[in-house]
């Protein structure tokens, strides 16, 4: 594009990434777009996914945090599995490290939380940046979209204006940290099942440098009397006869998957199954 | 945005929403926006949903209904539920209260015309507008996107050049209303049932102003056995052994939840089904 | 819109079609619309679909034929089912007829290859166009993803700077012919379900082009003891009784479905199934 028909400056078009558990059939996400459409039409809006597990506030906040950093700077996410809507949960916004965050305050950025420096948080209590009427039970149409839509057009210089300024350390976070290493032993769990049936485990693989250097790694899942052993670096150099194997994950997590298959359902287990994972010389 | 940065004149950015019942599979949603890409591109394009119950037109129109006021003015809605696609049903075009309305003339747009001034309505004819060719069985692609991408460029300016105009008075039309209030009893059904669950009823909440003022509501589905009794503002204050209750749908209208659950799936009830809402004081 | 307010230049605004297995439930697709918006914002990116049965080629390879042609010129393609990701497949991208193609060199393109002029073949080498770190598992987010966006920027200038060129006579190519004509009769098989349940055959239009002509069509399915014999326009034309019809689907190709049903649940039949088309009069 030349700069006679590029208009764009392209370090300020508006990123809006939306995340629910609203499901794709209801029409709920095409409205909420409806609203952002009507305040910022030259958002880009991007759907991460509306298919959280409905009310799953945990697999919200890990879905959200397995991609969040691939977002432009100054992207705003309006994030919304709320199943607090209407009572006494707040909603508010995070200024964190290079992105805007906006939805209940019920932990679903927790991981956002832990991984970033948080600028500035604000509960949204300005119904100037609201629509008009608030209904009880759908505020990602009538308070979160709107909101996003407004710190997408004006960033910082919005975002003090949105309400009450908050202490980041009073905020609700939940348990994300969960896998303890203990010498050569990583106590953890399944905090992820994919498309594919892969099963993410919470062990970041900074947590295991060694996973390809050492000549033995084993997962138990004792409660179930599983093990996993083998380990490789991809999908096709899995074993060809169904086995699951362990892998390092695009997430950035140990993965358990099966070469053409679904890990999941071969072995039976799904989202919480507790683990540990060992590392030994042999 | 500054002056220099920000190109779209806001007010102007054609918008086009879509409502089929074409699945999220086929690539047929994705084909009817490259036929748009290439006749407007600089519209925005939003999906409210596809995966309408195939040929559900009454489902249709009513999740059309409980959004559309929701989007900016001059949004150009292009929705298919089309069961007669080919046969000799019309395709049609409206413009309605603030936006225009394309698809099969089958009811889809009944809540629409019930509610808004129709300022004028024509009838697809003519093919300067539509695909070079045109299938017996996809005007979604052929006939729909293309005229709602030429709507979204030209507005009212292209409208009357679309075909010739039609009475509204002629036009398909559903029966919608349904729910009737005798004193204190409104018989009603549900008309839909969201992603959550949740059971809506065609009861708008302006037809039962003292909902939450009178000392006891139920719901009753006789054919089924089932009354419902509690009322509830918002979804996390329902009771929390799981038992439904009645609440103001977001939509507007009426509707049924359980907290933390599923009503449909609890109360074993669907699409479709009658009750009696019944109000007193006692 | 006046020139005053519209800027881009409309036949050159790039344009993105996602295609994958990904699904729509783990936020990948949105990490690789994440990554495409922070290297070409202005692009406008459609989905195709995201629910190609996991690691079908075959099947992603025929949707995408499908609809291919109803994209502007120079929309970049970027599709990923990707059973090889990681191993030694090659990573490539195409320019071909008048659009480009990103994906895995696995026969994904193999419909686009036999109906279009090649007109360049590259290998994805040039890491400057790569996301910095390279999973071994996500090339959709990491290369497929990045160099799409470049291509969608930079066009015919950037492409030979991705990689070696490629002979495209040594691309992996998958047996997407198959329907072979033999007098009247056309041995053939179903190569898509779609989601009303319609049956889609790999025979074109074109090769049947007395189909509506003759006095009497059937197509057999000789292993399930199947025919089927009406042939008909458009659905809502089918006979009322449920039984399945012929019909010319809006793919091009020939089809089989029941009116207001689903032929793939009523007749038990799915993809691959093979069958004979015959044409005769008497």
């Amino acid at each position: 594009m030349t700069q006679d028909n590029s208009s764009y400056d392209l370090h300020t078009r508006p990123v809006i990434a939306l995340m629910t558990d609203y499901g794709i059939d209801d029409g709920y996400v095409g409205f909420m777009k409806g609203v952002i459409a009507a305040i910022t039409p030259d958002a880009l809006v991007i759907d991460i996914t509306h298919t959280i597990g409905p009310q799953n506030v945990l697999s919200g906040a890990w879905i959200l945090a397995s991609g969040y950093r691939y977002f432009p700077k100054n992207t705003v996410f309006v994030c919304v599995v709320d199943p607090g809507v209407g009572s006494s949960r707040e909603a508010i916004a995070l200024h964190a490290g290079d992105w805007y965050f906006v939805g209940p305050d019920n932990g679903l950025f927790s991981y956002i939380m832990s991984e970033q420096i948080i600028h500035a948080a604000v509960l949204l209590k300005n119904s100037a940046y609201h629509l008009p009427t608030v209904s009880a039970t759908f505020h990602g149409r009538d308070i979160f979209a709107p909101v996003g839509a407004h710190i997408a057009k004006g960033l910082t210089g919005i975002f003090s204006d949105l309400g009450p300024p908050l202490d980041p350390a009073s905020l609700e976070r939940l348990e994300v940290g969960g896998a303890v290493r203990d010498g050569t032993t990583i106590n953890a769990r399944i905090v992820q099942v994919d498309n594919f049936g892969n099963l993410i485990t919470n062990i970041p693989l900074s947590l295991v440098p060694e996973l390809y250097a050492v000549s033995h790694v084993q997962i138990l899942f004792k409660e179930k009397g599983i093990t996993v052993e083998k380990l490789r670096q991809f999908f096709a150099d899995g074993p060809d006869d169904g086995q699951a194997f362990i892998y390092g994950d695009s997430s950035g997590y140990v993965g358990i998957a099966v070469r053409n298959g679904n890990a999941a359902k071969t072995l039976g287990l799904g989202f919480g199954a507790s683990l540990a994972l060992i590392m030994s010389e042999r």
